[in-house]
């Protein structure tokens, strides 16, 4: 029989397994799968594991850990109120061996078939029909709902599961299903309880500007008269696309470098890696979320947690050759769970490809004039994720130097309200006629679980320091101090640029034998603004892990998400990365845990309009004193032999 | 008569007129020229004639500004001791219009003659060739001598013009030039009065490690027995050079996007602006210093101004097609000054690319399935300069939505000296065997002169503070406020990211048409650690622009250069950028200049050696509210047809 290897993603027959698993312990329900995924071995089984495969010692006997696939599901009984179960199924032996009620504490990620419900439901309520009918939508118009998590729960809301809608018109004129509805935001919200699939309420935020109060309404029948199109689709731009841009293509005669085995192991330039997905962080250990500013209620709600909310990986692109990257691409399917609990291949949901980024080092001789140049060449694995409204771009870049740059691009389309002719606002920025873009911040989780040359690490934090000029150590002044501290129990750390601070992972009992230094890799969090939500506020108090910027805490198995296990709805942050590190845990030589956040302060300009060009986040992870010398000392300094000279066409003088 | 641009560099002919009126000016004495480079109009005059050529109303009669050569030279009369002169040529009228003898208060910047003499002068002196001799190097081995500035002069130094050399043994065995001496460090520094052309002393720095006195010194005749090679050139690699990286071609089958007119100007994608050079910034306005952090002496004198000292213009790489950029290149030449005046070709010293930096901006459609994305096209403006052992490559990054990216890469071949075997030090990190790269710093500085709509502009500060959550503008918490300041006084600005502290050169007197804004273009500034030396040291008084982040001053014509105008044994910065902070100008809408500093805290880490994978800056200026959308809108998005999909070969099963 063929393995799977433990990290692998569970195949299509493993996912349908398990679904039967738990429809068989679950008689006469209906059952609504939420997600079906990889549930990783034990990690001291894992470790086992891992050492043997390094060692070279694997063999069709060897004893593998346990394939395990978490189930997260409602189990909806003769009340119809849904109540919220995880399984976790060995595929293998084809048997639970975990059951828990979740119960009414957390929701269920929520699904697309939940928000289709809430937009049948709208349409169909009396509630919603009657605010829609206090406006005059121009000929041809037709309302649009967007279907929204409900945020985290106010102290006045029952704990019940909600949704909302953000409500825009769309041109329907054109015919061209495309045409860009953001630019024409209805101030109506829809909320519906997702139990009782009732409409029970429709908020009418306000649509005032500076000097108006937070509640003050103005009621217009014409709603969106002040609005104008901003379209984005090419062929609906009024003056359409440019013609002066010339073809430039990546080329790889020989193919890529890289080498891909069993769909899952990637071998490339020393790197050995595997590629895996689940539907909530797709392909990338991460949490996010994203809070607005604007104070005026129903706003207050507008935070999504984009990856725990509904599953980041759920959302994942089906990437377009020649689109999202470009030369010898290889794609990578990925596999989510419908509502019975079938999987489904979501195809192309990964990439993997090659890209030059410019020179990685040169050295000139000035006595002979010999240059040493080399390229810097990168293998990419990119995903990217739409949420409503926004897109990001998530990619791992590994380099020959032995670094990896974990990047987030955020694009698509910001998220708008209405707000009246000729006002402008504190809370945002007018960026179309009628259309506010309000504030907001993105605040990212990267979970790193490094294996320094062993499983057994730890965190130290190096600064440099100044010191005063003194007889003794400093006569002149210019010396400078950098002190190591080890991180001693679990706790937070601040990025702190005026000190140079840097976040080392070592394994202390390994050596570099050139400097005397434990082995390590590194990194200089970026010093982005954290939450700025009041830490007593529900914002807040969801969104821990977005108030600092490095968390190290002692490995356990399953605590995977810096915001918590459930986000859906939730009032605080629980068995996140805050609860973890209250356990104090020495992390001192140890499987030790680093989550990193950083993220972006987004007051948006009118460039950000109608699609923002891509703002982009890299968080560099470095060796060192890892290896002993530059790895990529021995990259070819070849001349690239396709590049030429431009020619006299577009170079050419003349006289003015 | 054809005219030059008012910022064209100038020719050859133009170079060697303003010479020879030099030459004219001072009868019957020798003079040694450092530079001869435009001095660009006087700003009254530079900005009447581009309003004109932006209003299209240029005609072969329109009065142009004055064409004029600074010449910096020092005549070398009767006593031999040279006198440090500056005059300014028109060249039009072929007279000298300012004269000035700059004096013995500071010095001319270096040449690369006055090198080659040091090199002559240490060989031929006792006093050298005495230190030398106290140490046993093994066969075959010779020393080379890296002639360096001497840094900020000592309390204890006479003010005369003073080289320091570092010294290094090179294994001439293999009969390669380019073997790594620098692996290969000896513990002398030879000291040469330029102007006498003596060696006047050869110090001795320690190599001790930790525990060691500043000062203690331990003799060694067998100095660097403990050192091993540390080669980079291929050839020299004992196991070579790898063999599975498959070639990644760039082609651009219908030639690149821009076109370059008359040498200097660039059209590309709406944008459209001249290239220039000079001998001392190159290719764009900076500043840089790299102060070194062993207290040892003479240790403390390692503090390179790389741009200041010897022209970061005049170290321009003859840049190599394949090689230090893909893709269909255009190069343009520079022109720097031999000692005699005669203007001198430096070939491709600045090279001008596309290139592809991934996803531009992507919107999906979850309704329809529609996704729209666009490419990240950048056109790249590049130059390379080699300051003996180390390199640096910088880049303007212009792009499709109106953005402008400033990249330093740092690379090339750590500075480093001798320490004993065994031993480790706080001053640095052993990089090789019996090699300490010491600690140091690189601040850059980059001068921005905005017309934003106009050349009177102002600069506002924008930050987002948190705002307690209260009943009135609060209620839920989750409000922050954005506050506007502008800059009323010439003044300097740290980094502030914990505020999102954003700076904003503004056009008070344009409102952006959609939000009611001024029209501005922003940066973040970098929160990287400033100067770290104490502020009393000479380090730290000779680099005032090190040491605080945005500098906001009023324009003056010539005031050019952070770190002042000479740098060359500086004990101060005089007429840099604190200095015209000092004057307390208005800026508020007037032209005003944005300085920004930012760098590294470089504590070498082994995977630096021997040549250092690049570190990567990039300060990226944005527009906000400049445009009406997002100017990359129109950007096709258009699918690549040359990507394709990685086949078989490179993505088989197998069965483990």
């Amino acid at each position: 029989m063929t393995h799977s290897h433990p990290l692998s993603i569970l195949s299509i027959e493993e996912t349908n397994l398990a679904r039967d698993v738990v429809k068989a312990a679950h008689p006469n329900v209906v059952i609504d799968f939420r997600e079906i995924f990889l549930q990783e071995p034990p990690k001291v089984q894992l470790q086992e594991f891992l050492a043997l495969e390094h060692a070279g010692r694997l063999s069709p006997t060897t004893p593998r850990p346990p394939r395990l696939a978490l189930c997260q599901y409602d189990v909806i009984g003769v009340d119809r109120i849904p109540q919220f179960h995880e399984s976790v199924i060995d595929v293998v032996s084809q048997s639970r061996v975990k059951h828990i009620v979740v119960g009414k504490e957390h929701h269920a990620s929520l699904t697309l078939s939940e928000f289709d419900v809430l937009v049948d439901q709208c349409m169909k309520s009396p509630l919603f029909q009657q605010a829609l009918s206090e406006f005059d939508l121009p000929e041809g118009f037709e309302v649009v709902i967007e279907p929204w998590p409900y945020g985290g729960l106010d102290h006045t809301d029952e704990n019940r599961r909600f949704f909302q809608g953000l409500c825009f018109a769309q041109d329907k004129r054109s015919g061209n299903e495309d045409s860009n509805f953001y630019s024409f935001p209805l101030p109506i919200i829809p909320v519906m309880d997702a139990h009782t699939q009732e409409i029970i309420r429709v908020d009418r935020p306000a649509t005032g500007g500076k000097g108006d109060g937070l509640l003050e309404k103005t009621f217009k029948r014409d709603i969106i008269g002040h609005c104008k199109p901003s379209e984005y689709v090419p062929e609906l731009l009024p003056e359409g696309t440019r013609q002066d841009l010339k073809p430039l293509n990546v080329v790889q005669p020989d193919g890529p470098s890289f080498r891909v085995t069993n769909e899952s192991l990637v071998e490339w330039q020393k790197w050995r890696f595997r590629v895996a997905f689940n539907p909530r962080e797709g392909a990338h250990p991460r949490c996010l979320t994203v809070p607005y500013a604007d104070p005026r209620p129903p706003y207050h709600r507008k935070q999504a947690f984009d990856f725990g909310d509904g599953g980041g990986g759920n959302m994942a692109n089906n990437l377009s050759l020649g689109c999202d990257c470009l030369g010898v691409i290889k794609y990578f399917d990925a596999i989510i769970t419908q509502p019975d609990g079938t999987a489904q291949t979501l195809p192309n949901a990964i990439c993997l490809h090659e890209q030059d980024n410019g020179i990685a080092w040169k050295h000139s001789n000035w006595r002979t004039g010999r240059a040493v140049v080399t390229r810097n060449r990168e293998l990419v694995v990119q995903f990217i994720i739409t949420l409503a409204n926004y897109e990001y771009i998530f990619a791992y870049k590994f380099d020959q130097s032995g670094g990896i740059t974990v990047e987030s691009r955020a694009t698509g389309i910001l998220n708008v309200v209405n707000i009246d002719a000729g006002k402008v606002s504190e809370y945002g920025n007018v960026v179309s006629g009628g259309v506010l873009a309000q504030n907001h911040q993105h605040i990212f989780n990267i979970r790193i679980d490094p294996a320094i040359d062993g499983p057994n690490n730890s965190v130290v934090v190096e600064e440099s320091h100044p010191v005063p000029m003194n007889a003794v150590t400093n006569p002149n002044g210019n010396f400078y101090e950098v002190t190591k501290q080890t991180v001693e129990r679990a706790s937070w750390i601040d990025a702190a640029p005026h000190l140079n601070r840097t976040i080392k992972m070592i394994n202390p009992h390994i050596k570099n034998p050139i400097s005397g230094n434990p082995v390590g890799y590194k990194f200089i969090p970026l010093a982005t603004q954290t939450l700025l939500a009041d830490p007593a506020s529900v914002q807040a108090r969801r969104a821990q892990f977005a108030q600092h910027h490095v968390w190290v805490t002692k490995y356990r198995d399953g605590e995977l998400y810096a915001g918590g296990r459930y986000t859906l709805q939730s009032q605080n942050e629980v068995e996140g990365v805050s609860d973890a590190v209250l356990r104090g845990d020495s992390v001192v030589d140890t499987d030790v845990v680093v989550w990193n956040s950083f993220g972006i302060t987004h007051n948006p300009r009118v460039e950000d309009w109608p699609v923002m060009p891509v703002e982009i986040f890299q968080l560099m992870i470095r060796p060192a004193d890892f290896f002993g010398a530059n790895p990529s000392l021995d990259v070819p300094s070849n001349k690239n032999v396709s590049s030429r000279l431009a020619d006299s066409e577009c170079c050419r003088k003349s006289h003015i």
